[in-house]
């Protein structure tokens, strides 16, 4: 059953990955971020959801012939048709990015199903064609060869690594413009509304520097006069 | 003589560089796209020509005064202007990005000469010059510094490497929105032809799936219903 | 005192990265380009200015918990704060882009300042608002994790290496769509010159080149005629 | 149940890792090297055994303090204890040695229990010790940082890659003084026969060219004398 | 002043830097070792001493002609000259050894001024001359070039980086057979302590293992006889 | 002809690369250092010969079965039957290691024929039995998989690059414990006799260095005392 609540969701879709990070940074966590990949589409919206993983080995050549996709069991074509809506897909492609992870018509099966994204940090096939989907994806770079010449899906919702991050299933996924960051399960909502906070505070920050203001003082607010306009800006706004 | 056919040609501006290395790993050529390069200019149409290539090897400093490019046989110049209209210059610079492989004004040439693309396994300088151009120019990354920093032009139409893949001089090239394959000239129009039916298939998968059909028993189509259905798609289509 | 005169500054404006390149590799100066770096925000004018410099150590975690900008002299709130205006503040963060070297506030704040652009071998976190902010700046790559999780603040105004280029306080920083080179401040005004005059002759090749002439002969000008029609086109164009 | 004969494992221990490569090259197998490790201690004989597998991901830091060896089910600790005598132990460390894969006390243990030798993608700790232990170990490179500052133990006999290669539970692990390589255990037994035969010509070439013979028509015999003077040989050595 | 006494250092003489990290690690520090160094030497000793620092950036062309030695400040003979008895030199040479961070000859004359080692995160040239040198010497691998032609020296005694670590003057610096830690020197002489402690149960758990003990309960003792079993071993060992 | 006059030879084989290195760094050369090949053999001697090369591209899978060793011709074996007696066989391997560059069976023949050593920028399988022949051998690291797996051997004593280096045929290649140096040909005698006179220059430091002589003054020679001291020993000395 899912741990991912209505309202932490909707707390996520409003905070960016850089400041999750640094809620995270607080708890102790430093390799939560997927290093290295990027958006195809760069939408207006986070992607959040909740990871279901696929991993893949190196392809050996005699067990990945273009005919192993007519198995229905295959992992990669089980994945996409088993990653339930609103979580995202996350592929442990080993950072190899000689060949695919997937193509558009996996992708555009999980924009059909309601999947909230899908990451990898190798790369995605038919790439400019994914790009135009309503679909969050995240991955290292454009790579045309078809999966099979590297890759051998192998297991399906295992913890993985992914861009150097450890992946649980379960684990809270965020993408923004800038990248994917992976949240434990168990402080989603914590992290969440630390976010939430945080970014309260940048938002006034961001408005009084641009307004000629330092940020000595203000960036952390050493001093109370900051704490004060933070406050008063906080009722203003009713945030 | 050109070994690549007008209708050949024609047919390889209609697939994708992901379909033609799905094409050729059916071949057991597994090594054939032209790693981590990336258009300059994202046009609409495919860049389609027969290898026209350049070697480089790395600069010896004595050897490679701003002086040389006064010789009108250099061979950087050379073969600017000796690459045939239709062709596609490659060029080998051993995957070094940190000084540049050509500018704009030798893209210029080869656009005004009928040259139907370019592509290093480096970098270009004066690259956003050159996204303005209308012809198709793949690199790694953009580089200012002046090609003589770092590479010393050598041979004209020799065989190469380029990105690790191997490019024979006659390999018909083509490069889309994500990258660039390089298809051995004995094989260009079987594979073409190849590239052209698995198309009409993909896009007939692309059109069911944003349908809402499962990807399970379509692609491939292990299902009857599949097969007669994408055979009454292509009568409908024409296809 | 500033050594950068408001000529050799607007000289700078109307030159690329690429050229300076070349002017430099006539001296000898072969690794003045900050390889590897991009700008978030592709500006329509160049960014120039003196180099301010900061310097990253890897961050020890003891030293390096969030509470450290609360300190007023933090050397990453100090630089920005001090970085004078006009100047362009180069991070060395050591090529390490899996921490921000510096985000969206901090950025702001330098361009109320005034201050001409911002240059790290790492990455910025923020990196969409970064973009939409009217100063130019530049990284590898986007990097969503605080700072302290790599790097530590050192020291201000110091000799670094940034993307594998040494910077002198004070030497003259040029950026423009394609990347970013370091003039040795003491040949600033003659770089500025050489490459004006590069510049007019490369505009005079271009315009030739695009009407169908052979760049033999032409680029460089070892054709007399090419001497003297470059000689009428300055003259006609009054450069 | 081992499916690797005592006849099979006798052969494996005459031949080279070289000699296994180009034997599975023939069957197009062109990627089972584990890529860039290499021995600890130059032993005299070969490692050969069933691989036995170990899955690390990388480290989250709530779950990897340094209490979690205490729990006897430690994937880690309880790989040690089951790994079968005469296996191998090879351990997926995603090519990380920034963290040790292991340490003396456990290679040590594995050798108490008959283990045949271990291999990791990664760094052993006590490099020197293991060195003086009488158990083959292959790795890329010392690694004195504990194991839980970047590596999870997460999976015990899956199928992993190591150093880009693929690795089922069951495939025959071979290792000498160049490297290790994993031969799939359905053709370990042809293998093993073809080696040995390649073996033999190899060793009757070497002699022939150590005594000044030509390597043409020799390497390969397609002198018909080459392959008389082999015959002869072999009658002679018993081979 | 030393901070580092006597019996830290005798103390630190006798424990691995394997050993070193895990104390480390239990403190929150996970980057403390120079990442990818090995001995020239593979002495019998341990390297001990407080760091002494020197900084290189990217060599300028202009400003490291051969001449440079000439001038006594030079920042590379006056680090030779000035590292005191007992330290050791810890050069950043920013990860690079296509240029020689020193030779034989500023090795020798460390030596006899009896520092206790050197570390370079680049390489040395002269490095067999270096091997046969009576003081520990650290590198990632042989570099033939003159200093100059990469690197050139800046700075003596401030906070640097080796090999992504951080290295803060007087941090005590351990190096053996299989790499080098970096300790702050304020928790020096209580790292050293508890690694004397761990050294002594490690060496009891290696005879243990040796006799064909499992490691379940004996490493970590969470079995009550492995607790006493070594207390009744450092009783009989007097350690 | 050869332009490598056995005086020439005899003085190359006296000096070291490094001081090699520094000779071609006067010149302006500072690129000649073939990086990141070390010797299988550390034999005593150095070794010197004029560059015989041989180039290899990406492999394509059809054009490189095992057969292609029936063909004579094939470059790879011709290179070995042609190399001239005391010349240095130099392989542009791409500096890709994942599949052997040579083995065993050509290194001895190249070894009987009277050839001075064999340089590639990939790797060699075998490369226990090659430490083991009377030739110098400089290899990136060791690579077991047949050479046909990733490389195609195409072109011989052409221009190319090795380990970064550019290398014309003809060329002189020194190789010691360190490294191999190229010396273009047309310099190799003045290089050969400069070197010869730093090396008794730094024989001398070296000694007055270990009797415990500061380097200040002496290295380099600006304290007229060194000259004098120097010019005594040289006649002592005989050199």
């Amino acid at each position: 059953m899912s741990t991912l609540s209505p309202q932490t969701r909707a707390k996520l879709e409003t905070v960016s990955v850089a400041t999750l990070c640094t809620a995270l940074f607080k708890c102790g966590l430093r390799n939560q971020l997927i290093q290295d990949v990027r958006p195809l589409n760069p939408a207006g919206r986070n992607m959040v959801g909740e990871a279901f993983t696929l991993r893949y080995i190196p392809a050996r050549e005699d067990l990945n012939p273009i005919g192993v996709f007519q198995n229905p069991a295959h992992p990669q074509r089980k994945a996409v048709e088993d990653c339930p809506a609103g979580a995202v897909l996350v592929i442990d492609s080993r950072k190899d990015a000689r060949a695919a992870s997937a193509g558009a018509i996996l992708v555009a099966r999980l924009m059909v199903r309601g999947v909230a994204g899908i990451v990898t940090d190798g790369g995605f096939r038919d790439s400019a064609e994914i790009a135009r989907l309503d679909i969050p994806a995240y991955h290292h770079r454009s790579s045309a060869p078809t999966n099979l010449t590297r890759h051998q899906a192998l297991d399906i919702n295992v913890p993985i690594g992914c861009g150097d991050a450890p992946v649980f299933p379960g684990d809270v996924v965020v993408g923004d413009a800038e990248g994917v960051v992976v949240i434990p399960a168990e402080i989603a909502e914590a992290i969440a509304d630390e976010a939430v906070e945080m970014t309260a505070f940048e938002d006034f920050v961001s408005e009084e520097v641009l307004k000629g203001r330092t940020i000595i003082g203000l960036y952390p607010p050493t001093n109370p006069q900051a704490q004060s306009d933070f406050a008063a800006w906080r009722k203003a706004k009713g945030r």
